[in-house]
Order: structure tokens, then C-alpha cells, then sequence
């Protein structure tokens, strides 16, 4: 049961950030930006630092909201399956491998990020744009993981919830739809 | 030195900020939202949590710029450094305390938050909506922790600094100071 009386029918971050409204619009408001603003990290990528960093922290509503968000962009599961398993025999670059270390150890605290992982990065081609984004993108899920487990918000157990809302983020983004605008919204 | 290019002038968080300013917009908003919104807490209780998170999280930069903020606006310096020592004997209400508490868990992660710890921020009157505000406070403030150390940013070493930083945080708050506005800053 919630630590607070939000709304039952919203579990996870759904109800908290109806909770809060005007705390909610820059919350939405920076994820919009990091996860679906112009970013030479693919929209995949960013969803992959969300999941792993949710993962690494145990935080079963993120972990599978994000999850199954990268899932519909790249119109499979096994790449988010195998990051989860395993970052270095993943199908992904040697840039993400690296980016998403860094992610790994953003999670664990600022001070554990080593030159040696920002170095790797580097030499498989990331910017200080890339790098930059994947210790905000990480530290970002580092809040809204507290901000999901830290209220005991209420986690479905049916995939299906998950796809429906990974369909939603797929194509509205974060951002609140104005009222009115709700047949814009997937069902 | 930090992992990134950011300018030699701007240390800790203020370099980060101006490196992406797109990105800082929203982080600004919920800061000043939340630290210094309407709010049955104080400026200087939130404060404190801030500082309590940052300093378990060995952030130097932002302990250091908290807990002179806090210091500035409670026109003492006592309060911070007790409550940076053990929380129990320093001199703040109980429920503050007991909030101050919950910011500890929330640091370690979200599933440490006890049920056993929100009860007793309720039995010292705390509210929903002030139980909500320390957590998300809290959550915010391991985000800054890891942005700013996650990239290494540079502390400086002089309180100085820290000083002059808090008396802008008391007088203009989190939000950037439109340009041509610059008259209106703190010297």
C-alpha cells in the first residue's frame, strides 16, 4: 500500500505525478527532452540507461515500463533481455556497452564513475554530448526510482500493462496531454 | 577534472547547468518549486534535506552549498552541522527528524523507506503532502549528487564560495535570472 493516498487506479508513477501536478510538468518536462529530444543516442538507447539503471536499483514499475518501451522501438525483446542479463555479450555497439557501464556505475553514486569507463566511451566514438546525457539520463531514473519505491507505489504484476504503457510513451512521449486531447492518447 | 568541457569558471552544478541549458530549465523549475514553492515546510527544513542527502552521498559541492544555504537562512550555523552529525539530538522538531529520516532511506534507495519511519513522521504531524515533498526532495537531490560528481566537476575548497552561492540561492532562488537581469543577482 502507498506511504501517501494516491489515486488506485494510477499505480507507480501515474499516481504520483497526478499527486503533484506542478511538481510534475518539469519532471515530464526533462524527461521529454532526455529520452525524446534531438539526441544522436536513439531513442532505444536511452530507454536501454533507463532500464538498466531501474534494474540496478530493483525497481520493478521502471524496470519494466522502460523495458518494454525499448521493446516497441526496436520491435523486439531480446536486446533489452540480454542488457538485463548482461552488457557485455548484449547486441548492442561498443559505444552503448560503454555508455550503459557508465550508467551502471552513475546508479551506484557520482563518485564511482571512472576516467577508465569514460575513456572507453570515448574511444568507441561517444561526445561529451553522449556521455553528458547518459550520466543525466542515469541519474534522472536514479530519482524517479526513489520517487516510485520510496512511496511504496503499487507495481501491476500483468505484462500487458507495461506494453500498453510503453505504446503510450512510444508514441506521445512524457509530456501530459492537455485535457481535451485524450483521443490523441493510445487506448 | 571533469569528464566533460565545461567552463574553468563555473564549478560543481553551475557548469553543468550552463553546459546544457535546455536540460537545466526543467531542473531549475522543479528545484525552486520544491525548495522554495508555498510549502508547509520551511526553506531552511528543505534545505536540510538537501544537505542530509548530498552529505551521505559525499557530495562535497552540493553538502557544502546546501548546508550554507540552510545556515543563511536560518541565520545560524549550528542547526546544519548538528543535523549533519546525528540527526536525533539536533535541535529541530521531531518531525522533522523523522522526515529527515526518510530523506536518509531515500538515499540509500527507495525500498529502504519503512513503513515504520512514515508512521512516525504521521504520528509528529507530518502530511501526506509533506511525507510526498521529502521524498521527491530527497529523490532530486541523488540526482544532483550524481550529475555532479558522475562528471566530476570541480569543488572549490574555499567556504567562500559557498557563501556567496548561498546568499544568491536565498535572495533569487534556483531559477536562471533572465539576461540583462544580471543587475538583480547578488554580487
Amino acid at each position: 500500500m502507498p506511504h501517501i493516498s494516491v489515486d488506485d487506479h494510477l499505480p507507480g508513477i501515474t499516481g504520483l505525478l497526478e499527486y503533484r501536478r506542478d511538481s510534475a510538468t518539469p519532471i515530464r518536462e526533462l524527461t521529454q527532452l532526455l529520452l525524446r529530444g534531438p539526441n544522436t543516442l536513439t531513442e532505444a538507447e536511452r530507454e536501454l540507461i533507463a532500464t538498466v539503471v531501474s534494474s540496478g536499483n530493483q525497481c520493478r514499475f521502471c524496470t519494466a515500463a522502460h523495458a518494454a518501451t525499448a521493446d516497441a522501438l526496436l520491435g523486439e525483446c531480446q536486446t533489452s533481455a540480454c542488457v538485463l542479463t548482461d552488457i557485455e555479450t548484449a547486441p548492442v555497439s561498443e559505444k552503448t556497452k560503454a555508455l550503459l557501464q557508465i550508467a551502471q556505475q552513475v546508479r551506484q553514486g557520482g563518485k564511482a564513475v571512472t576516467a577508465v569507463v569514460v575513456e572507453r566511451a570515448r574511444r568507441a566514438g561517444a561526445t561529451d554530448f553522449e556521455i553528458h546525457d547518459t550520466v543525466l539520463i542515469a541519474a534522472l531514473f536514479c530519482l524517479y526510482n526513489r520517487y516510485v519505491d520510496g512511496l511504496a507505489t503499487v507495481a501491476p504484476a500483468e505484462p500487458g500493462f507495461y506494453e500498453k504503457l510503453a505504446g503510450r510513451l512510444v508514441q506521445n512521449g512524457y509530456n501530459r496531454l492537455p485535457q481535451g486531447y485524450d483521443h490523441l492518447r493510445k487506448p
